[in-house]
């Protein structure tokens, strides 16, 4: 039996619960759970040392009442404690997963100016800098959503879905779409990366998402991708609170 | 009275008729009809020389026949003559306003390679060769239809507007979306535009649709705005064909 501290982080979102399971700031394991009541039973029978629990989705307090064994336990919202300085002027509507994410990126490059692209539904952008302040960024369409938009809001354009490595010159209705809609959503990605490292010298880029893999070869320069980034910083913000 | 010929060219979008009446090449006029009524009433009273239509909406036989005066009539269809060797692979599925802006790039700059973007509801990355020769190119989403899309298909983000320059860092939800969806648009553009000048030597870049104003000084290197492309071209298409 395992006796050693462990930490249980789940991020809850909208279609399903990831949880992980930490060894200081190993990641020991991973888990989806798609259905609530398997969460539950999960969270009821496993004996941890912290928990924390970022929720877009159900109830967070209901969620950590399952986590029974835990000793101490906490739920990621804008009242509590950060590792990082918040400086977003709105705290109350930023989403739990951009502050997950950029409590990672300050764990694992502690000292360095960081961007954090979460590629998911939506793309999101979230700076960070060399102090540890964390500013905002930018919000875009994720590449699925892209793809669903030129569907969903257009009356002749089908549902087309990606493809590895599009031409740049489609010549039909499905490549063309294919190839605006990848290769447009990583000349942002490149875009912009290059308008942040122009400005913030020693920039560490850490991408993270559904997409983080999908769009890491075609990024250019040294780009982090760390697809467990949330769960990671779950995890800092949980060790933060607990050594408070 | 004018006794001169004139052509007249309607290009029926999914909102309205956007009428453009010609001398020569010389945009002398245009009109915009939101109500088929309206344009009704001014086509069955315009003399014209040469008339043709290209459709999304209505069907362009109906609109052909109220231009009673006009001695020669055209109707843009995948069987039309075109000035250009079309060479995507699905004709019949390409967008007729696709087509007007391929051609009217070639009138404007006969022998070298084009590359049209349209920046309305969608964007449209059309390419022509030097020997007027059209492949295709890209579709993805418009500017405003990432503002819709983030609002549609997320639970919590609101419908924002696009403002002048938003900062590359946003510090709210509103300003986030803003960075996120125009800076990602104008990083898109630029990104693209970048490739398709690497690989044609010489290329022309000419924007036009309804945002062609709103991006125009954004863009690195020269661009022609042409915001009335579509109506040039399709004037293009009806002298060629007049010409046979």
């Amino acid at each position: 039996m395992n006796t050693e501290p462990r930490n249980v982080v789940v991020d809850y979102g909208n279609s399903a619960a990831k949880v992980g399971i930490f060894n200081g700031d190993t990641l020991m394991a991973r888990h989806v759970f798609a259905e609530a009541e398997e969460l539950k039973t999960f969270l009821q029978n496993f004996s941890a040392s912290g928990f924390i629990i970022s929720s877009v989705n159900r109830d967070a307090a209901i969620v950590a009442d399952w986590a029974q064994n835990a000793k101490q336990k906490f739920i990621l919202s804008p009242s509590l404690p950060l590792p990082i300085q918040n400086r977003y002027a709105t705290p109350a509507t930023l989403g739990v997963d951009r502050i997950a994410g950029v409590c990672g990126a300050l764990r694992l490059h502690p000292g360095a100016p960081c961007l954090v692209i979460d590629a998911g539904t939506c793309i999101t952008y979230d700076f960070l800098d060399k102090d540890g302040v964390y500013y905002g960024g930018g919000i875009s369409p994720g590449l699925r959503m892209r793809f669903q938009a030129v569907h969903t809001f257009t009356a002749k354009l089908p549902l087309i879905a990606p493809v590895d490595h599009p031409p740049l010159i489609g010549n039909s209705t499905e490549t063309c779409i294919q190839s605006g809609v990848e290769n447009g959503v990583v000349a942002e990605l490149n875009g912009i990366i290059a308008q942040y490292r122009e400005k913030f010298e020693g920039l560490k880029v850490i991408l993270c998402g559904g997409d983080a893999l999908f769009f890491e070869n075609q990024l250019k320069g040294s780009i982090f991708a760390v697809p467990e980034l949330v769960l990671s910083g779950l995890n800092s913000i949980l060790i933060y609170n607990v050594s408070r």
